[in-house]
């Protein structure tokens, strides 16, 4: 492939197990948001022989790619992110055309999506990823002898992964999903999303590159263009895709989670959806610094247009001068907003409808200034009483961009009411002085069975990629709260434990194996050892 | 509740929250299927506000429950364990009048449920399932700071339970499910199976006794009787219950799936399903010891009347001279065993009704002697070709009871064409010598992905409780197989991640609080240490 295609350049090809394929469905382009323009070339659409193309390569890669040693794996993820770095100003430029962020924004997610990668090679080499137990035969032991048991963990099989609209880079091509798949030995199918083709194409062939360079069965990756209802659907319904990694709107997760679930054989689903992340505001900090809380807020609300799956989409307080001086400075601050350009004319479209909704059930407080600029959001801040949010559905629904409601209650009680009757949510923040930490902590054992994270005095649109984060979430958040999509325990989500019993020496996986060759952390009789 | 009702006594009600109720549904009996006799009292069925109660004081229960130590935990663990050992003969008499499973392995089982019980407060005070994860905050770092980030696990829910019949006590109401999801911190409503209504009873106030006496909130534990379709579906739909743990058939586990996916708020259904066992004997193997193994299959197949999950419903080797030593000495053996009874008089007919289908597609090799006794398992083995096999799916489909089918194999390529078809199973097993190793390695990497455990030179009908074993596997062997049933990894299904960041350390879960007060095996910065 690197001899007929060269790495920087944007053909408008889907890579399958390698090769460049031109699809033959329906040309889309990339558009840039900001001038509201059609991007060059085209990119034709795959269809159902391109998918079977795919699975059929992942499958047969499987078996190879997951023999694989730890050591050759975090060298063949290292090697993506080398590739994706060296793409450089191209990458830049490319994906800033085709998402409207600011090139800083978009510098900054090439090195989040490297260090991803890099963050994944190390969980190799810690090899803790293995789960390795070990149960020792106890041939003595009456009334029956004990058997030599193991257990190891391993990859499930070749995953789908569903680019995200929002990180052309982190959520997407070579984003945390196919990181983690990659990490865990299973072949990974990206379905790219549509907003960002050019970015997908340029990220895919960093990914193919490195397969080819490291001497990985071709199939390991796949990068198919297409509609989500017909390439999507069918690419989670083939037989040899065995997991699914998805962030994106809660009709897109819930469509994909039915989809597998209507297999013969049914298959996990990640699905990252839907989230306003409540912002709890308490007595004490809104009377010592409700200005400043506002302005803060504002700044997060605004980051990347509010396109932030963590965007702070609702403010909780107790009513008083401490809200009042929180809103007034919020006001301010989100008149003060100029325009910016979202992610694609349709979610320009969808914030547009979701804030007129708003409109007709909550007090409008303020709004960013008006632009003639195509695709652009303008803020809005809403505010409401909490008996009104608490009998509306509306004013509890996801609106993607920057808009948030603040929702006044008479008193503590009723926070923590607003709190427990909340959906699952990725994040949870509270702000809280010295004297409102009783109260704090009240609040703390409800959000704990809210959301994925919970976070004080700062807010929720940083997602730090390490070993301690949670970015996941009771549903709606994601479809299965049990893991993450960033950090390292996102791995788990691609394995699974087998045991081996009395299993002979010579054929014993090396994780399990006697004299712990790879030095790992092990289970010994349920005590953890590196023996 | 101890002052109204004797532990001792079998009164037919069932348990909400520690008090005894009654039912208001149809009654329903015990049966002794050795004598085909109606057992006293009778049990009243539950209706949907005994399930709504005992839900409403799980969730009640919740909170507090989830709040207790390890240590509080793991002592109220083995106080249900020393309570069941204390029903002592009460408990055998009962549980083998019910099942017809004779004393010795009832016996057996007591000793099962109660080490499980122990293993499980064992696994409370490792204190390994926190997770417990700490990223220190790195305030100096550019260009951006680095918050603190902590993780640790948390319970779901409470959780459903539905007891197995085949294991009236390690597999039911105090089981490994109940086990795994109490040490996890989720109170449990357990659906008691009809076959063993007794013995649910006896053991539920085992744990009821337990709750009060350990101080835990009475809404950790109650215990239903009633139909599956209907009292089963509500609970698993009712908003409060939040995973569910089944171990039964196919079609009572695909229901609740279905069921628990179509909640507003789906959640994670473990349901231990179907299994036919797979055991490949391999040309070395089957040439020096054939007419051995075929006589231990036997004794195999024929436990406990072949009412094992694990039991071995498949055999599959290369035809010879070989696989004939095996054939004729397993039906020497089949010929000469005596029926025993069968768990319940559905169980017995289906286990006719499943013969009499594979009568039609296979060869009759051998049948166990005939009887007059209600109930009873007349053994079975048949043989048929690999190519009749892989075009058939009544030969696929699991015959609970003791069944069991040879396929004979052309050559090596053709068991690993009969392997690589196989649906997924909870136990693959392999009979290798020496001279069969290089085989035995190809077959592994087969095996591997289809079940949850793969044992050597052994059988699969005992599965032991400890740190490594794996009872799980793909589906249709379980609806989740990134889990076990069996062993201390269960804990996990009923667990989240929380991630912490910049909470106050007076707030701090002790967990991943500073100074490791529980003294647990942290990562800190992804390095697993003790500090």
């Amino acid at each position: 492939m690197t001899a007929t295609v060269n790495r920087t350049d944007v053909t408008g090809q889907m890579i399958i197990a390698g090769k460049p394929v031109r699809g033959s469905g329906p040309t889309i382009h990339g558009i840039n948001p900001a001038a509201g323009e059609r991007l060059e070339p085209g990119f034709a659409h795959g269809t159902e022989p391109d998918v079977e193309a795919a699975c059929a390569a992942a499958d047969e890669a499987f078996a190879p790619y997951r023999a694989t040693s730890s050591e050759d794996r975090a060298r063949f993820l290292e090697a993506i992110a080398d590739n994706i770095e060296a793409l450089g100003d191209t990458l830049v430029a490319r994906a800033c055309a085709e998402s409207g962020l600011p090139q800083g924004r978009i510098t900054g997610e090439v090195g989040r999506t490297s260090g991803q990668l890099r963050l994944f090679a190390g969980v190799l080499r810690d090899g803790g990823w293995n789960g390795a137990r070990i149960d020792p035969a106890q041939p003595d032991r009456s009334p029956l002898p004990r058997a030599d048991i193991r257990q190891r963990k391993i990859p499930l099989g070749p995953v789908a992964v569903f680019g995200a609209s929002n990180f052309p880079l982190a959520f997407s091509v070579a984003g945390g999903d196919t990181a983690s798949a990659l990490a865990a030995g299973c072949p990974v199918v990206v379905k790219a999303h549509d907003a960002h083709p050019g970015t997908s194409e340029l990220v895919g062939r960093a990914i193919a590159d490195a397969v080819a360079s490291t001497g990985m069965p071709a199939g390991t990756f796949s990068l198919l263009y297409g509609a989500g209802p017909e390439l999507g659907t069918a690419l989670v319904k083939d037989s040899r895709i065995k997991a699914v990694g998805f962030t994106g709107s809660r009709s897109g997760g819930t469509a994909l989670v039915a989809a597998a679930a209507g297999r013969p054989e049914p298959i996990p689903v990640y699905a990252e959806m839907s989230s306003i992340n409540p912002v709890f505001l308490l007595e004490s900090a809104l009377a010592t610094r409700g200005a400043d809380l506002g302005r803060a807020f504002v700044a997060s609300l605004t980051l990347g247009s509010g396109q932030f799956c963590t965007n702070p989409g609702l403010v909780i307080a107790v009513d008083g001068p401490g809200l009042a001086a929180f809103v007034s400075a919020a006001n301010a601050a989100v008149a003060e907003t100029v325009p910016t350009p979202m992610l694609t004319p349709v979610i320009a479209g969808s914030y547009a409808d979701g804030v007129a909704a708003l409109e007709g059930v909550a007090t409008v407080e303020a709004r960013g200034a008006e632009s003639d600029a195509p695709n652009s959001c303008r803020a809005a801040l809403f505010s409401s009483d909490a008996d009104t949010f608490l009998g509306s559905d509306v004013l509890q629904q996801e609106v993607f961009g920057a808009s948030s409601l603040v929702v006044k209650c008479r008193d503590a009680e009723q926070v923590r009411a607003v709190a427990a009757r909340l959906e699952g949510q990725l994040t949870a923040t509270v702000h809280a002085d010295e004297e409102d930490l009783d109260e704090a902590g009240h609040l703390l054992s409800v959000l704990e069975l809210k959301a994925g994270r919970i976070l004080f005095d700062g807010w929720p649109t940083g997602v730090e990629v390490g070993h301690a984060m949670v970015h996941g979430g009771p549903y709606p958040a994601t479809s299965d709260s049990r893991t993450t999509s960033v950090g390292s325990l996102a791995i788990e989500r691609f394995l699974r434990p087998v045991a081996y019993q009395d299993v002979p020496p010579s054929l014993l996986p090396t994780a399990v194996a006697d004299g712990n060759p790879e030095q790992l952390w092990r289970r010994i009789d349920g005590r953890l050892t590196q023996d």
